[in-house]
């Protein structure tokens, strides 16, 4: 429960996909404070108990909920809406899942696969992910956005300018978000709750998982802002990087080649050197590792590298 | 002087491009380390009285000398080469240039544009760009490589599977890399040392530096590996993120679009909030700030983050 917060915004309160029609469930003054509950991406159909079979037979267009939206009072298109990102509530549990036809190497794992985790939701200490393998921990918010200006009901599934799906992991406590605004209000919702994930998200899941969220928000009238953007208060991989990583990488002329062949060649290293399972290694992959763009200059071959934290199984 | 180095590779020993009929210039054993004396990426054509008439009068095909190459042992097509990287000696002179023609935003940025770096090569301390600005400094190798089993000349300017021109910055003091062999004696050699380099090296050119570097050698025999790799001791970030970022972004459904709009959002905040030129900050960006990709998942758009550490304006 929220000390400090103006508003409880209910995860009762969820839409799917983004439609500025979507009548506000709250109005909020700039300088105040929210808490939201947020359900997990699969709305609730995936739980403690869920097998590899109940992710196949879940109603797929249920997917990645937000709660929402909120109106904040003054907004307007042309503004920027600010959004401190406060504290999280995390739940303890999550999964992550390789759904068939989603994901960066789709193609190479077309079996589906589940995860389930039970984490330290107060302390949380790194997750246990096979008796080698825990995983450090840093819930953030997959989507926080605000409604398109086009009319009509838009997929939640791709971000947008005004933000919504972004999962950039560093959206977590402490950070602030600006977000251009569309539509009157703003129409602020947020969800896709992840207890960790890498840059990249490489699988397609992080580790989903159902929390609460407390946001403040506040305005910058007029200002122009062509995509969003966001501001860590301090180091952002201390929980990742204290043993250093394994690095691979993709080396040619088009990035996305040189992601996958990035992830593809740590996935060869894991499974060599302790073990596991290619899909269990890809799932891995997704929730800690991280793909960056190490050169994008040396034409016509640019390098992608993707950095597993040695920490993991150390 | 290397005490404990076995060669002393000089830099007189540079040559352009790769070619696997160069001679080796030494025979090296496995297990055995080597002190390359490496000159700058415009083979010593602009030093510290260089103005931007001297960059664009330089012979442009004298660019991106490695020292070498040296042969290794026991070496044959199917080894790893194993590249211990033991330490730097930062010679306390560097160059960042806008080259026309060349970097992520050449379109935008058509001026040539140099500036003189003069820093602190025992300590290392953050090295002046401007009366607000200053740079944390890890030195690195630009260019490791093999020669390529293909006969003749090869560009050196894109890097390969046999690795070349990676400009990885993390490829620092005590990181391990590993090299596909594709001819016998793997035939290394290195070159294009920085004194500091971010993620993409977004603008072409990183602290061009003069160094020595100090490596020790090793094979892994008939092992598969398709694209280089390697391993970091600790930390990657300390010296950056002490202060956090800040973060611009690009969404959209292609890798290097999204990778050109978050760079440019981030030149947009650096001049309106530090008073900076635009190709000043561009030149900033290149030197320290890093290219990640945050999801390459949420099709049909992707998500490009450009990571700027706070406390260089600090």
């Amino acid at each position: 429960m929220c000390q400090f917060c103006d508003y409880t915004i209910h995860a009762a309160h969820h839409h799917f996909g983004w439609d500025n029609s979507i009548e506000p469930v709250a109005r909020i003054m700039p300088g105040q404070t929210a808490e939201f509950t947020c359900i997990d991406a699969s709305a609730g159909q995936i739980i403690r108990s869920s097998t590899v079979d109940d992710l196949m037979a879940r109603d797929a267009s249920k997917v990645n909920p937000v709660t929402g939206p909120v109106y904040i009072e003054g907004a307007e298109a042309g503004d920027i809406l600010k959004v401190k990102i406060e504290q999280f509530v995390p739940s303890g549990f999550g999964w992550t899942a390789n759904i068939p036809g989603f994901g960066l190497l789709a193609d190479q794992f077309t079996e589906p696969a589940l995860h389930i985790w039970n984490y330290d939701a107060e302390g949380l200490t790194p997750a246990l992910y096979a008796p080698n393998a825990r995983v450090p921990l840093k819930p953030f918010a997959g989507t926080m956005g605000n409604a398109p200006a086009a009319s009509g009901r838009h997929d939640i599934i791709p971000p947008r300018r005004v933000g919504g799906n972004l999962d950039i992991k560093d959206l977590s406590a402490g950070s602030v978000l600006y977000l251009p605004v569309e539509v009157k209000g703003a129409l602020f919702s947020v969800g896709d709750t992840h207890a960790a994930q890498g840059d990249g998200e490489v699988c397609g899941t992080a580790i989903e998982s159902p929390m609460n969220i407390v946001l403040t928000f506040d305005l910058i009238k007029q200002s122009p802002l062509k995509m969003p953007r966001f501001t860590t208060p301090g180091p952002v991989s201390n929980h990742l990087d204290s043993k250093g990583y394994e690095v691979t990488t993709g080396v040619g002329p088009d990035l996305m080649s040189g992601a996958r062949d990035a992830v593809a060649g740590m996935i060869d290293l894991i499974t060599a050197e302790h073990g596991m399972s290619a899909v269990d290694a890809y799932m891995l992959c997704s929730v800690c590792g991280d793909l960056r763009v190490s050169e994008v200059v040396d034409a016509p071959n640019w390098v992608v590298s993707f950095y597993f934290p040695r920490v993991v199984f150390d």
